[in-house]
């Protein structure tokens, strides 16, 4: 199995390299399972979250853990919004993905009683990876129609070209094959 | 806002009560966003661990951030099952759940990647909230097929009244109106 070598501070990890289109490789990063990984990544991230942020946001699933890490570091809460609709949900917000890399449509969904609590605050926008940025554009909507103010934009790693502005940790690259 | 009173070691919150059918209200338990809670419930369910135990399974969403946290005190890794086919996958074990409670099938995934890490493992199935159980026997059905041997049932929460083999931390009821 192809692997490539991806790194967080002191940790490096082999990922399996997957083709996700024809001729298309991309390494293929999960951090859920790993705490080592996560807890390097969360380390790195909440040095970059501005003193104002009162709140993290983040989505299910992968970057959960994250969020999670460095609440536990940092004190500020998180919030999850979800990617299918729950059954206690009153009122969400129902936000679309457009994704251009798929060519499918996802959903987010936030609870109002979770939407509540980002009322006035400025939060942190917390992923595991982004690549084309279609999903962190759709959670920064979920974030302004809560009326949360969204003050970073943070990403373990970075996957791709886009010039996004997200402040990351580690890039990665898509690998082409001839 | 009706609200019940969960308790976890010194972690009391009040939680919502949600009617989920017509008289049958359910105290809604959200443990993802809630650092110390999940904290909480790690620091005693650790102590319910085995000593042979090799492993974590648990499956996603919420219980995802209680398996993170325990493997962070034990030391011992985790390994995540899907409720949704990823595009990475390949060769999943595809296990339905027979939900009695909804009505509705459910399917659990895991790339036979994860699957492998289980093989000739004793393993822990870790649920934040376990009511008719159908969802940990479907999450036991992996384990075996990925050649595991689970030897521990943990839950932070047990819903109901049910006789499940389950080693739980509070107990909380399903309300009745008359």
């Amino acid at each position: 199995m192809e692997t490539y070598p991806i790194t967080i501070g002191k940790i490096t990890r082999h990922v399996p390299v997957v083709e996700t289109l024809p001729g298309v490789h991309i390494p293929l990063v999960e951090i859920m399972g790993d705490v080592e990984l996560v807890q390097a990544a969360a380390e790195g991230l909440v040095k970059h979250l501005p003193p104002e942020t009162d709140a993290l946001l983040t989505l299910e699933t992968s970057p959960i853990v994250l969020a999670h890490a460095m609440s536990a570091i940092c004190g500020k809460p998180y919030v999850v919004v979800r990617r299918k609709r729950r059954p206690y949900m009153q009122d969400p917000i129902i936000q679309e993905v457009e994704s251009l890399t798929l060519g499918v449509s996802e959903t987010l969904w936030l609870d109002s009683r979770m939407a509540e609590k980002l009322l006035g605050q400025n939060v942190a926008l917390v992923f595991d990876v982004v690549s084309s940025g279609g999903t962190m554009r759709a959670l920064e909507k979920v974030a302004q129609r809560a009326g949360a103010n969204v003050v970073a934009r943070l990403a373990a790693f970075h996957q791709g070209n886009s010039k996004l502005p997200v402040t990351f940790l580690s890039a990665i690259p898509i690998l082409q094959t001839a």
